[in-house]
């Protein structure tokens, strides 16, 4: 019996158009262009235009998935969404794309496990397509970061960015697509980076929406150092178990929090940087949009059977590492 | 080849001991317990305690599962969380549940489709069971809904409850287990049943936070008119789909968010009355938590090899069927 894979057969990404730049956060927060340059790789970052939310970038993401592959919404069977700034709480967003983008056959929800929501999603993608009741799965990472993000907190406000991306899953019977995952969560990890209230710890009051708890808290240094181990060590993990060497490996696309902890896992991993997927400097951290968003902007630069490894760390803590072969 | 299926081989429950029964809210609201009695079913619900978030139900909940099933916190793969009440939007309450309660080797995630939030996560823990790679996955439904309505909203405070209850997943080669699934979403009800703010459409400000769209939202007439006709539909759908007739059928297991709706939809399968688990006067409608909640207090009446049909709807709006042949 041959075995059915989950292949890649489209991406798509989106950023909103507006730039905000190191440049413009210095007349915002106390820091600096050669400040965020060094420590973080971001030079720029995009803004979501007033009034865009979550299921705005999810619409466009779709629409472009359906368009390259040249399919219609009505054949698409479930839509997965990972992010962290739905359009609301509930319902979910996966279903407000749907109905924005005319998918009248799929079935869908949200995920969140913060930036490993991408790896997340497509691997809940990968067991229903190899499955065999889905044929057609669209996987969403994408966030809107600015709506959670306190701009008078230079910590946070310097790294995260909004835009994101999707995928077309599809069943193939030719040994490419997603090949391997390792998941991971570590809820130790909780109170270093979240959003304090909004939830059933602490739900919204007239009274704490004015503390700032509505906005991402992160303890940097602790997220960084268990970033730079983890992601490192699962990159290199599911390397070893499908006996992949350096060199069987054509691309890393990492989880873009931090120029320095993707440095880390390509070394770990003992690749040439040149085989390094960077898009940092321009989008910043996008959360569950950052694996996708890689795949958008490379896309052209990639083959037919190219062993790909997607690695993430972040919020939760989560992170993983998923091993595919590029479909087209 | 056998096929491996996933059986339900543990199930557990938990409500808080705080209870608001409809002379309680009398006191609350313009409202009286015949109207609330005569209209939804409902004549108490439970209410968290001061501090009791999603993580703390859900610890009890996975707690009282190890302990039936005899195995330790480290056993467990995986943890799926269907919940619009997470302790935090991120990070995700799977993550601190498994924290808490020592299941140091799964990874997890929270999962958002409202009231069909813990029939789509049994749905994705099914495929990973059946998929080979997980062996223990434990699956939650739970909300604190308490945490997102307003008390002096008669329209939603006598409807919702706390609670939920969550059932571990085993592979089995027998044949018991999960059968069969169908699950729709349509996000043209989304107006319908939200809570406005708090996401990417309307982010948490000072502003807003004073404006009560932090609560649940019902638009009742209209919900009620797709879940009567939906979950119907969808209960019969799956019958027929798998040549079940009312006689195969030992047991309905229906959402509980009016007696109205759950009594259309074993009218609609055209199977007794004795047959449908209801414990809605008990608890009310608990979002993600009913259908966990019922198989937990029915867990005693049922038999190995009965023919079990979940069926929910919910905001998004999500809606679905699932079938099972109990396990044990």
């Amino acid at each position: 019996m041959t075995k059915t894979t989950a292949a890649i057969t489209a991406v798509n990404g989106y950023v909103p158009e507006k730039v905000l730049s190191n440049h413009d956060l210095e007349k915002l927060v106390d820091t600096n262009d050669e400040w965020i340059t060094s420590r973080t790789g971001i030079k720029e970052r995009r803004m979501a235009a007033d009034g865009e939310a979550l299921s705005d970038f999810g619409v466009k993401i779709v629409e472009g998935i359906l368009e390259k592959r040249g399919i219609g919404p009505e054949e698409i069977d479930m839509v997965i969404v990972g992010s962290i700034t739905g359009d609301y709480r509930f319902p979910a967003t996966a279903n407000v794309i749907c109905d924005k983008a005319g998918m009248k056959n799929a079935w869908g929800f949200d995920l969140s496990a913060a930036c490993s929501g991408f790896l997340y999603s497509l691997d809940i993608g990968r067991v229903y397509i190899e499955n065999g009741t889905h044929k057609k799965i669209i996987v969403i990472g994408a966030d809107v970061m600015s709506s959670i993000i306190n701009y008078k907190d230079r910590a946070t406000c310097i790294i995260f960015g909004d835009g994101g991306g999707g995928v077309l899953l599809e069943p193939t019977e030719d040994g490419l697509g997603v090949q391997d995952s390792i998941l991971r969560s570590d809820g130790a990890g909780r109170e270093f980076l979240l959003q304090k209230i909004g939830g059933s710890v602490e739900p919204i009051t007239k009274e704490n929406a004015q503390t700032d708890g509505q906005y991402v808290f992160q303890e940097g240094r602790t997220v960084f150092k268990h970033a730079v181990k983890n992601m490192a060590d699962v990159a290199a993990e599911i390397m070893e178990k499908n006996n992949l060497t350096a060199d069987d490996v054509a691309w890393l696309a990492p989880h873009q929090a931090n120029l320095r902890i993707i440095d880390a896992t390509a070394n770990r991993m003992g690749i040439d940087n040149s085989k390094i997927m960077i898009n940092i400097e321009k989008f910043g951290n996008t959360t569950a949009g950052t694996i996708p968003l890689l795949l958008w902007e490379y896309e052209k630069q990639l083959n037919k059977g190219d062993n790909i490894i997607l690695a993430a760390f972040g919020g939760g803590f989560t992170w993983g590492a998923i091993y595919i072969k590029w479909a087209y």
